[in-house]
């Protein structure tokens, strides 16, 4: 091994902490950033710090924006009567590349793993069913991940939401097969609820 | 689409210029160092900080350190008479992992490149020259990618060293099946490689 200056390997120790950067891609980024001319590498760490400083979670929805209410809540041309439950603020960029979707969002902020320990008490639901209570909302669309945990959790609060109020309908998206995808390599799992939610075909 | 606030738009686009980050991954880095405690954004900053003031390319191979000449260059327990022909300053790490090698470095910041318009003039190849008339290397190991790339670099500066000295020995890195590959799945040059370069079964 070939040491390292200091402050240089402590860099790559914190590269290594962001999502899916391993050793091989912290160094990479380690040097591609030390190449940067002066000037970018200031744009590149007064972005880090304009960003964390003016963007906060929204205190209805929980979009990260720099307004609260966010530019989704405040927008009045949204359909105010659908709500879309979503795990994380990433998931709102897919969905809102959906022309189709223009309601509302809500994040939980996590998805429940007891293995984890995370409880109801870490999520947005307690929020969530207030909204519920204090919003024209006519249908919640749960859409989280369809893996385990993201159908224990839509049980979960399915449940609770059916508890609170009878008249709000409840969806999820459909699962199936992924449009592009070979249905020869599809799972078991994949082609079962493909096969129990076949449609008619008009 | 739903948009984002500008600060955090500009930040995705400056994550997306770094090496192998995508859409996908500057989203998911950014919502991260959005979610850090304040102490932690200040540390990964000040790490960018310091690095970018302390680290520079070594003077004389151009490793990157906080000193220069750097601690392979400095450092007395080294063979001095083989010098390894590197890329990058990375490749000095992986090479560093191999135990056996024991000698200097010089790093190229390159390779040819004529349709990137990358030439002689651009890498450090007159700085390898005046290396080898002032230091008593014996043997200069050409340790670039096994590619077309590669190849056309170690040709031009095997010829520049020849041209140069008659004495110094120019060597390459063995080309063949990598460790723990398969067969089946190998290219035909690397198997074309591999069986030129067949070694008795001692």
């Amino acid at each position: 091994m070939i040491p390292l200056p200091p402050s240089f390997e402590k860099l790559l120790a914190l590269l290594r902490t962001l999502p899916s950067v391993g050793p091989k891609m912290s160094e990479r980024i380690a040097f591609h950033l030390l190449r940067l001319p002066e000037d970018q590498i200031r744009e590149f760490i007064s972005a880090v710090q304009e960003t964390y400083r003016t963007v906060r979670p929204c205190s209805i929805c929980g979009y990260w924006d720099d307004d609260s209410p966010c530019r989704i809540c405040g927008d009045d041309s949204r359909d105010k009567s659908v709500l879309c439950v979503v795990e994380g603020s990433q998931d709102i960029q897919a969905i809102g590349r959906v022309r189709k979707f223009n309601g509302l969002f809500h994040v939980l902020g996590g998805i429940l793993s007891p293995l984890d320990g995370v409880g109801p008490q870490d999520l947005e639901i307690d929020s969530l069913l207030r909204r519920l209570e204090n919003e024209p909302i006519g249908e919640v669309i749960l859409a989280l991940n369809p893996d385990m945990e993201g159908e224990t959790t839509c049980q979960y609060i399915a449940k609770r939401i059916q508890a609170l109020s009878q008249r709000i309908k409840i969806t999820r998206p459909a699962q199936g097969l992924p449009v592009g995808g070979e249905l020869e390599y599809m799972d078991e799992l994949t082609l079962t609820r493909a096969l129990e939610g076949r449609r008619d075909v008009s």
